[in-house]
């Protein structure tokens, strides 16, 4: 079933960020002098050499010839061109008879693990047409990250599932192009926010390397594909740009991620994290910046705990408790009767759970109970219960404990302390629906004034649409490859050593969480 | 049958034209750092980088990406790259484990309408290793230019003589990997030296207005084209290059041709003159350069004349004839009995005549008969008399007339005389076999001092070579087209006017020809 769209979060963003219109690709009209007995130009270097005063270098497909010329006959001379940049070449990938400026698309892509988003660019004014999403047909091959690049182990497999993520892809051009009546053939670029190993996955390339140390992809700079090597049905000439990445575990939707925060270009000490299966986090503003990838698990994502869930319909995602009563106060997806709990529904529990006192810092249920019932059977659409386990409560203390233990590592790495975050910037699909307060509370989000905290809604999808109508935003993506100081962590022993020692909620050390150590020493819950 | 190979021909040349090495194509051996921890760079963008340093903004295709992976891990991160120039952009088009810098090749090629030349060119010296030559496959849709352009008319016709034409290619290559005992696979790039029309088929481009007013062809300067995109059994990722041309009837072989003269680079004033279907000439140096091309006609190819035939086995390709005795001597190809006369054959049959006083000046028997009997039926070895006819003579004098023509024509848009020719460059295998003084005599070559008279042999060819080997010439192959200044006559009243004017031999002017003028005299042939 398609998602939740995400464009009006994509729209509000553009405020934090202000590029120069500078699109991937362009229409240009022409109107050409004819060829004469004085003037015997053959039909492409006529154009091609008008078009070279702007576009240096410019060369046109062998596959495009026969038709440049035809249309240019057939339209007397006047034509509209469109161009893309690969890398630093232009290239013509078509022609129209007369003026067909007014009408330019591009796609931005971001490519989950679990959801693919489409947005429809008007690359005249660089805005969101429309949005359309859809589950990454690879979930049949697995879940998880890990099981996909088992899956592509083998060649066929690999292409398996490239194939099924262009469908997915195709699916959702399809129905782009049917809500704006435009013709697939219009649109003349793709970008696209990925992580790592989905962009290997896209471009049929060996990620097994991702998952063994030291964890080398085959590629972090794919660099300039056309469509058609791909089957995407688009433009088959149109170039497709995956923002490129830092490493295994800190890609191109992080890179993405970077460049609609603008964080790169602030002087101030900024913190980016995006939450799934990995907490992948970014540290730093204009003069230095770090990165790493904590293995979070995906204890977040649905399907892990006892009563998990993706947020479909009938998933709690907001829970309240009453301290006094114990009462559970509760939201579902499209209201319908609940029949689990979803990413945002589950750090509510816990955060809850905490503050009415049922757990103590250490998750354990104070009165030894193994679960907590936060919708009784009378109320759902399944007839039992929809718990919280202490099994739960242990595999999300593992996720915030790897977020914590992440934080840490690079705060240290560079000399800093929490103070000095001055901006906190909350990614992906799960930060845009989670309650912040529930975050802080658990310790998944770091306790800073709530102001400097700022949602970014989809910003991999963000930065890929930035990456389309900017040149110079791609050339940022491609510079803070080199400006990055990432860490790897999956092999790191100090990294490991915090992430035992973040074991209590919010955090060992309550002083990293004034505002939550306030909450619970208001409810009494903690002594001064 | 295969054709007499030109490798001579093109080694001596080479002393006219010194180029540094500097090949369209090259490989580059690496030791690389193996990733580790601490430097978790993809495995492409390792590559990459180190190959930047030289050839900046290098990219690699999307199909060698997985190769580039697996042969760098199997080598233990040593391999040798091989790279290719597109235009203005380094692409890595192969991979190969260990060192394999001695072992580069490339493919310089002539597309004659007729014949077809490739020579294997070694990377690492510029040199040619070996030739092979075939007809061209295209011949079974027509013999010359315009009805290969009427087949070209639907786009069937269009496609079927392209795969010809690359079939033609693919047979010479098998046959030069076949000679080296090399892999095709480690053919890199792929230079082509032709006129329009077949750069136009070769590439499956519309050629239907190179024989209409204006005379416009579809593209001047093709750019590069990969190999895969035509068919050829080369490296599929190779670049091939066309040289450019300056019109429809001035193309890439002439450019080549000029190229191999060196005349561009020169102070003084030269001719090239290349006789085939059409009498394409340059006339210039490093100040200015003027270009045409006469519709000669046939008459000098195979198969015009009553007893014409190629250069094959049995054509006469020599002849004198005694002026005293009226007496015949000939030579034929593999001296083999006479079944017809070549190109070469013809001209000499024409001076010959006009030396033994047997026609006049104005090319008629002068005792009234229609046809000269060369070779008697009982020398053949087809039972017949092999003749030489009044329409044979014709034919020949209307060829020479359009190069006449041509020349006067050039000669006069710059106010020059025959006298300010400084050199002489005759073009083509037409020009390599064709004796020098019958040339002179009937008025095809001007009457210069002989020892400004140079023969070029294949410049097409070697042009290929040229373009192949140095990234130089292909610049100054780029920059002709800007130079040169291009006369259409097929529209040209004035050539027209020319043209009837030339119907004596050498000369209507016989001041033109002083050599010529004074072996007539000393036969008695004028007066002074």
């Amino acid at each position: 079933m398609p998602l939740k769209d995400n464009t009006e979060t994509i729209l509000k963003n553009r405020v934090l960020v202000d590029v120069a219109l500078d699109p991937i690709s362009r229409k240009m009209y022409l109107e050409l002098d004819p060829p004469s007995l004085s003037d015997n130009q053959g039909d492409l270097d006529r154009v091609l050499d008008v078009l070279n005063k702007n576009h240096a270098g410019i060369s046109c497909p062998l596959g495009l010839m026969n038709k440049v010329s035809a249309v240019l006959r057939q339209a007397n001379w006047q034509a509209t061109f469109t161009l893309a940049l690969f890398g630093g070449q232009w290239q013509v990938i078509d022609v129209e008879p007369g003026n067909q400026t007014t009408s330019q698309f591009g796609l931005a892509v971001d490519i989950g693990t679990t959801t693919v988003v489409g947005y429809l660019i008007d690359l005249t004014t660089g805005g969101v047409l429309c949005t359309a999403a859809d589950y990454n047909g690879q979930i049949r091959f697995g879940e998880d990250i890990l099981s996909r690049i088992q899956a592509a182990g083998d060649p066929l497999g690999r292409q398996a599932m490239q194939y099924a993520v262009v469908e997915t892809l195709n699916v959702i051009i399809r129905r782009l192009v049917g809500q704006q009546q435009i013709d697939n053939q219009h649109i003349s670029a793709v970008t696209v926010g990925a992580n790592t190993t989905m962009v290997h996955l896209l471009l049929g390339l060996d990620p097994e390397r991702i998952c063994m140390a030291p964890y080398i992809p085959l590629v972090n700079r794919p660099g300039y594909i056309k469509a058609s090597e791909l089957g995407l049905t688009v433009n088959p000439e149109a170039p497709l740009y995956c923002l490129p990445g830092v490493g295994s575990y800190v890609g191109g939707d992080i890179i993405g991620g970077v460049l609609a925060s603008g964080m790169h270009k602030k002087p101030e000490v900024a913190l980016f994290v995006d939450i799934g299966t990995n907490g992948e986090m970014v540290l730093g503003g204009q003069e230095w910046l770090t990165a790493c990838s904590g293995a979070a698990g995906p204890a977040l994502e649905g399907g892990v705990a006892r009563h998990g869930m993706r947020a479909e319909p009938g998933a709690v995602y907001q829970v309240r408790i009453d301290q006094e009563t114990g009462r559970v106060e509760y939201q579902t997806v499209g209201g319908q009767q609940a029949v689990g709990i979803c990413g945002s529904g589950l750090v509510d529990c816990l955060a809850e759970l905490l503050l009415a006192g049922i757990i103590n810092r250490a998750g354990k249920f104070k009165d030894g109970r193994t679960e907590f019932v936060v919708v009784p059977a009378t109320e759902t659409g399944t007839g039992a219960d929809v718990t919280f386990t202490q099994t739960d409560i242990n595999n999300i203390m593992r996720t915030k404990g790897a977020v914590n233990a992440a934080l840490e590592y690079l705060l240290e790495s560079v000399g800093c302390g929490m103070d000095d975050i001055e901006a906190f910037y909350a990614a992906g699909a799960f930060g845009q629906y989670l309650d912040l307060e529930s975050a802080v509370t658990i310790g998944l989000y770091p306790d800073l004034p709530r102001e400097k905290m700022i949602r970014l809604g989809n910003s991999s999808g963000e930065g890929a649409r930035l990456a389309l109508i900017s040149n110079q935003c791609r050339q940022e993506a491609e510079e803070l490859l080199r400006s990055i100081t990432y860490f790897e962590l999956n092999a790191s022993e100090a990294f490991m050593n915090k992430f035992v020692g973040s074991k209590f909620l919010p955090h060992t050390n309550l002083d990293y969480y004034p505002t939550v150590k306030e909450k619970l020493i208001r409810r009494g819950l903690v002594t001064e």
